[in-house]
């Protein structure tokens, strides 16, 4: 148990390596070596192509400019320049909205901060119970401040329950608000962008397999028989993994192309040679540019064979297509319906945008489908209740014994003491932090495995998961001590009345620990979080060992992006924290608070000039902080009524059933109310966007608009070779013939007009576009790929006129 | 505790009884005098207009054949030899599908009840734990044959746990097979139906208010913005409760007049008069047929004042509408796609069939459906748990002190002994029979309440809170003794392993009790359903004191229908007994087989020969059942968990932890594949019946067909004077004002030409159909129905061409 003094030494502790985090980041981001790590942002978005400052050698890599380091904190007034609008602008609406979360922490708690400070902590302190126990019960100086310190059966837990009712009332009403406010930023969005191919195509998936008939044809006469006056087109999924594999060959080749082409223009007088052999390091030494564009060459044979070959191949083409309809409102009909008869046929959903797409899950059968699902909730409970168990089987290995045993060369420098003290303390503690180190990548793997086909809908999954498993092994696993598993055992042996007492109990108790708690994690933690330490080193190692090209040097850049599956549990936990304690430990809430506002402020900072988000949900995610955030307040009225129980206050207890009741009926409403808007897409929304694009652009060729949007990556790849462009556009209706490489700058495959014309432009284009879809690095963001939306169109109409 | 003799003496009396029930219907059938009971399915078919044996009069009464005494129990094979496509023919897919619930009883409970008894009765028989401990405990013979004969520990238990797995496949592949089988069942119904107004139609609720419109306006406005290729019309909702009134009124005043009418024609001699005043007793004396004539013409100026009010009247007009389109596609489509950017506005669904509609329900805003849900639910659930307490409250009361206080002059009775013992028993009991009498009537109003707007969806609500109530004090209150109330403060306190153990450790000792139950309320009350004697009673009554006219006669007939409110739950706990006695004491199955194949044949009987089914929900009610049979299967898992824990068997129990995680997903599994076909209807079946009828019908006029279909009841009234018939169409399109009444042959409102020829025919047809709308005898069936539809088509057809 802490006293006051303690807490006030943790704080100091830890707002001081705050401190140091913020620090350290002011230094290092006026850094112009460091500039590409913390502002990559600008980077992509084209509007930054190197350090602002770059004066002579030295400057390019330390800033001297020693004016700019009296002003080390003015990176919060510039996070919060930008407003809104021009966040979304700038980031896509998924961040504004993330941000909008901390500020609704920030607007629910500071009232309630307020007013529970006023009130209840004069209430608690007065009817000092603790002060007379002193001697029995170990108490700290915030149970004094806490309800802990009132008598049982005194009438003034009253003034609790009317708090929690006030609270919760409050809560509700800032929830409602927002909710309703997102929900038509949603809407808003949505109807304010440009047209988007993901308005006009639904993925439909399960397509039966028709004897005789290719997968395609399925889908042509399906649509138009059902869908008669507004299917257009649809693309094909193809299985592609070995073609995948040569892609990835040739992007590695054309990179040490790229690096020996550098090398040999900075130092002509010198051509580059390598070794074939294993790493280059022996074998037969040859010239490098030719040696690799040979290579490339026989590759791009291949390519052209493996591309061919997966096209033509019927079996190659999975029973899931991504159908293109003419309007809004045909697509929106579509998705929104049921196809056939058989319900596990033809399912049809909104595609996701083409960057969303994971493409390894879009075949899954239904029947798979059920028994994946099952499979990963009961390996998600074990996760959950028993994750304890193999790591203290890996801790009961690895310890000094074992360690001795498996290299006794070691057994001199262990047995030395200081070491051995080291590592009796680090070892155990080992398997449990690499597995908790690695659990969100293992929650998003498993999300793969259940089968969902869009990287936010994965995302959302893992970030609910890993909120189970903090539920039950942060919040109720600091409370009550011991391991989940223990808590699942007593759980299932105790009353449905008894375990909210047990938990509520102790829940007074456990207040200084989550202080601590929110002071490492969240003070410390959210500081460490902008000074972006890991994508730092290894930035800067990347930069000295393997960046060879400009391009290189791109990929080194690290954005990252908002980590959904890791910050919105994280984030409700805190939630959770204020609710349960607002009524119970009030002095808990100013330190929740300073975490809102110092998260708000370095994570609109962050996305402003860092984070690159990969796609584009549309706040998809808030259906479900809003339901954790409802989850919060009944487990808070949940462990009140326990902990009242506890205090046998038996004529004011009765009062607090009825809130649970009224919390979920809100919740059912908001439910109903709010939802639709982020699962479906209303008609008349449509309706009114075809409409007016019908009047703005009355000749727009949709079809040519959509015809590749939703091809597989890889398959819009691109060889560009002495200036000769060769763009492959895989088609149904257009190509079923690949071209050969090096076929000069005539265009084999019968594509849209629009293509057959090259130039530097499209060169630089393709290349980029190339790039931006490119299989293991998608650094494409909003902008992008507007911009590359806009100007297909462009090509599209610039063309048509002039055949 | 019961011995096999008592459950003999038991079955013998019950036994007795049924036959004693099958006699007397048996006897009472064949009665000429008792047709119109036993048979008025033919009845409302037209199959039947008198009795089939006329004879001499007293033949009229009583069957003077007595060669058909002697073959009494032929109902049985007759009941057998329709097909059941002839059945659902004759009295729709509804019925059929609820025999199919048996005859699914059947197929599951057969091979299970072989299976049970021929390998758990030897086993348990055998290992004869309760023979030596019999000075302790008192069992029964029955226990001999059940679980709890097997010794604690025994390994024996692999037996049982081994059945336990292969009674669930069973069912749960019963289950399946049947599901599938309903499925297309339902759809195959659907495609071959003929034209049908509710497949066009969609009911709009919660339309917005717009200042300055009216809610027609925004209705057609918003449809032909949304819809614009699809919508058709729409048929606005219209608040009449004073108009209703004087419908009532009238149809009163009609029927006297034909009473008069018809008394004036046997008797031309003297022409019949009566008194003005009160019930006819004093007053002035009239002429009858004069006076009702004279009445009948005042109220119908006011009706047709009242009439034009109501059309004119924009306030009016509910905020509801049903929308036609013009075709199943894009009816389907509205139906299940959201609308407006507000989801709590312009919710669209599939619109009931016209005799399905409950159109009080109709016009209730959103937030009050919330509200409704939520208050019903809290009632429901203190209904099922807290009934007791305003029951013994009632009973408190209702003792002999109370009658003697509040009727004094009684206690000289009262003091009678055997009065007062008899009262001292009765009256106790009184309170609880009458409320388990109304409670479905109570179930069915709180449905009401909830806010549904088809009768099919009432009834099915009701059904669920009725088999809750049955599950929780039927099944678990004769388990765990003492009151629901007491029950749930016992779970409250008890650890969720606790509950199955205490429940599971008492069902064996439940079995004697549940063979009774089966036989009083299955056997014994199954046969009491056949006789219908209250019917029978209701009917001789009324034709005896209130029959005037034929119409009067066609009215006491009282079909009933098959009462799912009541019947779905009971059918449901004979399963739940079935399943989880299957295990632990399999002598209690032959009784439910025997209950399954009597109420298999009673039903079918009453079903070809008594009840009219008052709408058609496609077998809408399927899912419930199938979910709460997978409920009956949980359960039973959960009990045998329970029941295996506290014989110690600890090393067999855990093989049953994996069985209801499998049942759920089946559960899961069945949900998705098949519950679509019952809740949405597949865009290809749409289209496909589009094409068949636009081939088939190419000019067929769908806006004619569909024009006052979903017109309320009440105004679908006519008015029949001296031969001329005043036809009054209300469509917002065709007519704003009414005719008077007694305008001659001409119509006054523009409706379609094929209204205005009048015949006898259409008189004859108008009669019909206002007979079969009419606001308080919904007596219209499927037959009916269908004909009058065609025949309307007929007219439009055939007065199309010469107008």
């Amino acid at each position: 148990m802490a006293t006051l003094q303690d807490i006030g030494v943790s704080a100091f502790i830890n707002i001081l390596s705050a401190f140091a985090f913020l620090l350290a980041f002011a230094l290092l981001r006026i850094q112009p070596v460091n500039d590409r790590v913390y502002f990559p942002k600008w980077y992509f978005a084209r509007a930054r192509k190197s350090p602002r400052r770059a004066g002579n050698f030295v400057g390019k890599f330390v800033n001297l400019n020693f004016t700019t380091y009296l002003t080390f904190l003015n990176w919060m007034p510039q996070a919060m320049k930008m407003t809104e609008a021009e966040i979304i602008d700038h980031a896509g609406l998924d961040s504004a909205v993330f941000l909008r979360i901390y500020t609704l922490g920030l607007k629910i708690f500071m009232p309630v901060t307020v007013v529970a400070l006023l009130i209840l902590i004069p209430v608690n302190v007065s009817d000092g119970t603790i002060s007379f126990l002193k001697k029995d019960l170990v108490t700290s100086d915030i149970d004094k401040l806490s309800i802990s310190n009132v008598r049982p059966q005194s009438s003034r837990f009253f003034i609790h329950i009317g708090l929690e009712y006030l609270f919760t009332i409050w809560t509700c009403f800032m929830l409602y608000k927002e909710y309703d406010n997102i929900a038509s930023m949603r809407l808003r969005y949505l109807a304010s962008q440009h047209r988007r191919v993901d308005q006009f195509t639904v993925v439909v998936r399960n397509v039966p397999h028709a004897s005789g008939k290719s997968v395609s044809d399925s889908v042509d006469r399906f649509f138009q028989t059902n869908h008669p006056e507004h299917y257009l087109c649809h693309q094909a999924v193809y299985d592609a993994k070995k073609f995948a594999k040569l892609v990835r060959q040739r992007e590695r080749l054309q990179n040490w192309l790229d690096y020996y082409q550098l090398k040999f223009e900075r130092h002509p007088e010198k051509r580059p040679t390598s070794k074939r052999g294993f790493l280059g390091l022996w074998g037969v030494r040859v010239d490098s540019i030719d040696y690799y564009k040979q290579q490339i060459k026989n590759l791009d044979r291949r390519m052209a064979l493996e591309r061919e070959k997966v096209i033509k191949d019927p079996e190659s083409i999975l029973p899931v297509a991504f159908v293109s309809f003419n309007s809004r409102w045909g697509a929106a009909v579509c998705a929104q319906t049921q196809q056939s008869k058989n319900p596990t046929l033809w399912l049809t959903n909104w595609a996701p945008e083409p960057r969303d797409v994971y493409w390894n899950n879009l075949a899954i059968p239904f029947v798979s489908l059920t028994v994946r699902k099952l499979v990963i909730s009961l390996s998600v409970f074990a996760l959950v209740f028993f994750y304890m168990i193999p790591i203290a089987f890996v801790q009961s290995l690895a310890n000094l014994e074992g360690l001795e045993r498996v290299a006794p060369f070691l057994r001199p420098v262990i047995e030395l003491n200081f070491i051995k003290s080291f590592l009796q303390g680090f070892l155990p503690g080992l398997a449990l932090k690499i597995f908790l180190y690695i659990l969100p990548t293992v929650l998003v793997i498993m999300s793969k495995i259940e089968g969902h086909i869009a990287m936010s809908m994965l995302e959302r999954k893992a970030a609910a998961k890993y909120y189970y498993f903090m539920l039950v092994n942060v919040f109720l696993g600091s409370i009550i001590t011991g391991t989940a598993f223990e808590q699942l055992h007593s759980f299932l042996h105790q009353s449905a009345t008894e375990i909210p007492r047990t938990i509520g109990v102790s829940i007074p108790m456990k207040a200084t620990f989550f202080i601590t708690y929110i002071m490492v994690d969240g003070w410390a933690g959210i500081a460490a979080e902008i000074l972006r330490l890991k994508s730092l080193v290894i930035y800067h190692l990347k930069n000295m060992f393997l960046v060879k090209t400009e391009r290189d040097r791109e990929r080194a850049m690290d954005p990252g992006s908002v980590d959904y599956p890791e910050t919105l549990p994280t984030l409700q936990l805190y939630f959770l924290l204020g609710i349960v304690y607002a009524v119970v430990t009030p002095i808990l809430l100013p330190f929740i608070l300073v975490f809102f506002a110092l998260a708000y402020l370095v994570y609109r900072h962050q996305i402003i000039n860092v984070y690159n988000q990969q796609y584009e949900s549309v706040a998809a995610f808030w259906p479900h902080v809003h339901s954790r955030i409802i989850a919060s307040l009944l487990i808070s009225q949940l462990l009140l009524m326990g902990l009242l129980s506890t205090k046998e206050a038996a004529n004011s207890t009765p009062l607090l059933v009825i809130l649970p009741i009224l919390t979920l009926a809100f919740h059912k409403y908001c439910k109903s109310r709010f939802e639709p808007a982020f699962r479906k897409y209303p008609l008349e929304e449509a309706m009114a966007k075809d409409i007016a694009e019908r009047a703005a652009e009355p000749n727009l060729n949709l079809k040519a608009y959509l015809a590749d949007a939703y091809l597989h990556p890889i398959f819009q790849s691109f060889v560009v070779e002495e200036e000769q462009v060769i763009q492959v556009r895989v088609d149904k209706h257009q190509s079923h013939h690949v071209s050969p490489s090096g076929s000069g700058s005539e265009l084999s495959s019968p594509s849209p007009p629009h293509h057959v014309s090259i130039s530097q432009h499209q060169v630089e284009h393709n290349y980029e576009q190339n790039y931006e879809h490119s299989y293991e690095h998608n650094y494409e963001h909003n902008y992008d790929y507007q911009y590359e939306a806009e100007h297909r169109n462009y090509y599209s109409y610039h063309y048509e006129g002039q055949p």
